[in-house]
């Protein structure tokens, strides 16, 4: 039996200022919550219409149809629902290659980022303050599960690439042609925002600008934040 | 001034049949009324909050915010909203590379895939009639306006690839990596349904499987259909 202050609790946590405060997050749907069960994320409770659907003992509970759509933020709740703790702030290393967002904004663009960083090997991802909330349901849902797999740390750019030793790379729209970079083992890449690309204050620190070749005529629109990543780390892991 | 009729009219092109019946569809926003108003894409009706954001002298009208409100199918109406008539279908030529989309549901992945089509100057793009509807809102939206630079055109798959005398390839999971292919100067990239992939029925006539290899832990869930159909389209540009 779910009681109305558990309903209250999850809807909550729908919003960053509840997520923040608890440090905690709802994923939905079965393979989300599976992905995130054989994780290292503690999970602090599990809703469902069939407790045959995961293997974890406690933590869960049977509730009903009707009470699954008043936890959901889906519009068709998808079998189960659970709740989870923040995971604790990983060191990011300068190991391999790290993904670097300077403030991006929609919760889309960065889960299919996250998704693309755990398809090419790329587990660092670090994130402006300003950029979304990994832990917003939409990112959540775009990601299909690889944020369980991706460390994610939310930092001031300036002072984490004023740092760092390995070279930094930023995709901007007159940059030099992707095709002829010779990467590195290891480096930064810099992706900007949806609207306005990558900040000054960021930009100053780039060692190498690079840009994605247009074809077509030029009145098109710049590619979109998440397609451009997708087109830049294929382009570095195919050496 | 704008009646009820208009309103009830423009709020049905919202619904593929409407569309299709009258053989119209709405776009919004500053950008995108532009674009096609730039285009080949004949105008039946402007109503904007500000009628100076459009050259056209004629059907252009003046509306209030409220009005806007009523006729806009976006959360936060942006000061126009235009009629434009279905594009004359034009025929599909065997000169450059074209996409197929064998059955991609997700309007905002094809809105992707347009805008991605127009960067890399590929200017023919033949959907299943299962694709979703490329006047969708959603679709229009994700475009950013490069519908009105690529040819769209819905067709039997089956047939259409059957008849052509191109190579066709196509994205699957198991194919064989696509940094070792030499492509083409003109040819077909099929690209599948995002759960189920491409169609036997359409598989039967690939010529080549490609796919993108992975870096990742293997139980990373596929690419999304919009990002790999960016890479594919860079891999076969970038030569």
């Amino acid at each position: 039996m779910v009681v109305k202050s558990q309903i209250k609790f999850i809807k909550n946590l729908q919003q960053k200022k509840h997520r923040i405060q608890h440090k905690m997050f709802v994923a939905e749907g079965v393979k989300l919550v599976r992905e995130l069960l054989d994780s290292d994320f503690e999970v602090e409770e599990i809703y469902t219409t069939d407790l045959g659907l995961v293997k974890n003992a406690d933590k869960k509970q049977k509730i009903s149809e009707a009470d699954l759509q008043k936890m959901s933020g889906l519009k068709s709740p998808n079998k189960i629902l659970a709740v989870f703790h923040f995971p604790i702030e990983k060191e990011i290393r300068a190991t391999d290659w790290i993904v670097v967002l300077d403030d991006v904004r929609d919760p889309g663009n960065l889960g299919t980022i996250i998704r693309l960083c755990d398809w090419f090997g790329i587990d660092q991802l670090v994130c402006s303050k300003n950029t979304v909330d990994c832990f917003n349901p939409k990112t959540l849902q775009a990601t299909m599960g690889s944020v369980s797999r991706v460390n994610m740390v939310y930092a001031d750019l300036f002072d984490f690439l004023k740092k760092t030793s390995l070279p930094i790379y930023g995709a901007f729209m007159d940059g030099s042609t992707v095709y002829r970079e010779q990467f590195p083992d290891k480096g930064i890449l810099v992706m900007g925002n949806e609207a306005n690309g990558v900040s000054a204050e960021v930009e100053a620190l780039i060692t190498k600008k690079i840009a994605i070749p247009q074809f077509g005529k030029s009145n098109t629109e710049s590619l979109n934040v998440a397609t451009a990543t997708a087109i830049l780390l294929n382009e570095i892991r195919r050496g």
